[in-house]
C-alpha cells in the first residue's frame, strides 16, 4: 500500500505521515508555502517515506507526482491555514483550499485511484450558535472564505465520488491542537507572553468557546476509520469531550508557563475577527458510535498543548528572550 | 439603476436582459462560448443596452467591465449549460460555473457592488427520490461535476454576502424552457423528430420525471424578487406546479408537430446519462408565501414551448429539411 498525503509538511499532515508509515509507504507532497520544511524532513531518510515538493494547485505538478508515484490512496490536507490573512484576500482560499481539492479529484479521476480522506472544518456550518451542530444540520453558510472553500470541495467530492466511483471520507476538524502547532490562540498567547510577562492582548471579548483535539486523537481517527472506508461519501464531525473558551486558554497558558498575575486587555467584540465563528457545539456521536473516542477532552488537549510547547522550547534554549 | 447581467446571451440571461432594460441601463457580460451571438443582439441598439464580449472567469476582462461600467447590481448567470459534456470533462465547471462566480463575488468586493441574483439549480441536492426538497434539506451531495460547482458557488456567496455585506438572492431553477432553448431534451426530441419523423430515441427509460418551468414564469420571479432583496442570503427554489416525464415530453413534442404513431425506442437504464438526477419532487412553497406563482404548469410549459418552437422554425422556414 502507497498513500499519498497532499499537505503533508503541515502541522496535522505531519503527524499522519508518521503515522502511515508505521503500516505502508508514505508520499508526502506540499509546496511549504505555509510551513518550514523542518518538521517534516525528521521522516527523510526514513524507509518507505519519499518527500516531493509540488503546488497541489497546479495540475501539471500534482501530475508528475501521481504519475511517478501511483498511489493507492490520497489523504488532501493541502489548504490555506491562515485564516485570517485570506479574510483580507479570497484568492488565496480560491487556490490553496478550492482548487488543489480540484486538482486532488481531477488526477485521482485520471490515474484511477480511489480512496480519498479529505480534511474539512467545522467552519462549513458558519455561524449556528445555538444549535447542536451534527453532520445532518441543514443551511450550511459558512461566514469565511475558509468555509466556504472547504464546503465547495466537499460538494466537489460528492461529485466525484459518484461520477468516479470513489471511497471518500471527510472529517469536519474542529480546532486542533499538539505538538508542532504553527500558529493560532495557543501559539499566539505563548509568544506574545514570551514578549511580555505581565501582560496579555485578547483579540474579541475571551468568550469565544469552540472544542479543541489534540492532534494524535485525531491521527487515530483517521487511519482508523481509512481501514473500513466504504464505497461512497462518509462523512464525520470529529472532536473530544467539552470545549474551552479563550479566556480558559489564556489562564492555561499563563498556569503552564508559571505566570501570575498577568493582566488582561481585550480587543472586544464577540468575534476575533470577521469570519471566525465565535463558538460552536458540537455533536461527535456519529463518530463515537464507531468505537472511536478522543483520550483527551477539550481542556485537556490545551494544557498538554502548552506543556509540551513550553517544555521543548526550554530543551532547544529558545523562548525566553 | 444599472445591471450587469453576467452571462446575458444565453438562453436566460436574454430574457432577463430584455425584461431589465425595461426599468434600468442593462449591461450584458458573455464570451458567447456557449451560445450564437444572435439572440442577445436583437437588443443591441436599444437605449440603455450595452453589450461586452468578456470571459466572467478572467479576472482582468471582468475587472475591465466593473471598471468601465460600475453598475448597482449584478445577475450572475454564467455557467456551463452544456452539463452532459462536462460528464467527461470537470475542468468545465471549474472554469465556466465556479470560478465565474468567484471572480463575480471578487468583483464586487473590489468596487463595491452590494446587490447580487444568482442562478443556481436543483442538481445542488443529488439524487434525492423520496424526499420533497424543501430550501432547508440537509446533506446536500451532488452527483454531477454541474451540482458540486453550483454548490460551490452558493457557499462563496454565503461568505462574502457575510464579509462584504451583500444581498443576495439565490434561485435554484429546475428545468427551464421557452422561446429560444438551445439545448436540452425538448430541443433534442424535436430535432431528432424532424431528421426521422417515424422514430425517436430516448435516452433513459424515458420515465426521468422533472419539473419544467417557462422562462418568463422565471424572470417575473427574478425581477420581482430582486426588487425586495434584504440584507444577507435569500434562497429560494422555484418551480411551477406538476412536473413532466420524458416519455410524457416526447408525446407532447409529437402531438404538437403533428406527429403520430412514431416508434419510440429506450437506451435505457433510470438516467439519460451520468450524472443526471433521474427526478425530484420540488416544494416552492417558500417562493409562493411571497405571492408569486408560475402561469404555467409544467406541462403546458413544455407544450408552449414545443408549439412556439415549431412555429418559430416554419417561420423562419427552417426545420423540415
Amino acid at each position: 500500500m502507497k498513500a499519498l498525503v497532499v499537505g503533508g509538511a503541515g502541522f496535522i499532515g505531519c503527524h499522519l505521515c508518521e503515522a502511515l508509515l508505521k503500516e505502508m509507504e508514505v508520499v508526502c507532497v506540499d509546496n511549504f508555502s505555509g510551513t518550514a520544511r523542518g518538521p517534516v524532513s525528521r521522516l527523510e531518510g526514513k524507509a518507505g517515506f519519499t518527500l516531493c515538493q509540488a503546488d497541489a494547485s497546479v495540475q501539471k505538478e500534482l501530475d508528475r507526482v501521481f504519475g511517478a508515484e501511483a498511489p493507492d490512496q490520497v489523504f488532501h490536507l493541502a489548504a490555506n491555514s491562515d485564516i485570517r490573512r485570506s479574510a483580507s484576500d479570497p484568492e488565496i482560499e480560491y487556490r490553496n483550499t478550492y482548487t488543489t481539492t480540484f486538482r486532488v479529484l481531477s488526477c485521482m479521476r485520471r490515474y484511477h485511484v480511489k480512496r480519498l480522506f479529505f480534511a474539512s472544518t467545522s467552519a462549513v456550518y458558519g455561524d449556528k450558535r445555538g444549535v447542536v451542530l451534527t453532520e445532518e444540520t441543514a443551511m450550511l453558510s459558512p461566514i469565511s472564505y475558509y468555509g466556504a472553500a472547504k464546503l465547495g470541495s466537499e460538494a466537489l467530492i460528492h461529485a466525484f465520488s459518484y461520477m468516479d466511483e470513489l471511497e471518500a471520507l471527510i472529517f469536519r476538524f474542529p480546532n486542533v491542537t499538539g505538538p508542532g502547532l504553527t500558529h493560532g490562540v495557543i501559539f499566539d498567547f505563548i509568544h506574545k507572553l514570551q514578549k511580555d510577562p505581565g501582560h496579555l492582548q485578547i483579540l474579541g471579548d475571551g468568550r469565544q468557546t469552540k472544542p479543541y483535539l489534540y492532534v494524535t486523537d485525531l491521527i487515530s481517527a483517521i487511519t482508523g476509520q481509512m481501514k473500513a472506508v466504504k464505497p461512497g461519501v462518509s462523512l464525520y464531525n470529529v472532536g473530544a469531550r467539552g470545549s474551552t473558551s479563550v479566556k480558559r486558554i489564556a489562564d492555561l497558558v499563563c498556569e503552564e508557563m508559571g505566570l501570575w498575575g498577568v493582566e488582561y486587555s481585550y480587543t472586544g467584540g464577540e468575534s476575533g475577527w470577521k469570519g471566525d465563528v465565535p463558538g460552536f457545539c458540537y455533536c461527535v456521536d456519529k463518530i463515537r458510535a464507531t468505537g472511536w473516542q478522543a483520550s483527551l477532552s477539550s481542556d485537556e488537549a490545551v494544557q498538554r498543548t502548552v506543556r509540551e510547547y513550553v517544555r521543548g522550547q526550554k530543551q532547544m534554549g529558545t523562548g525566553e528572550r
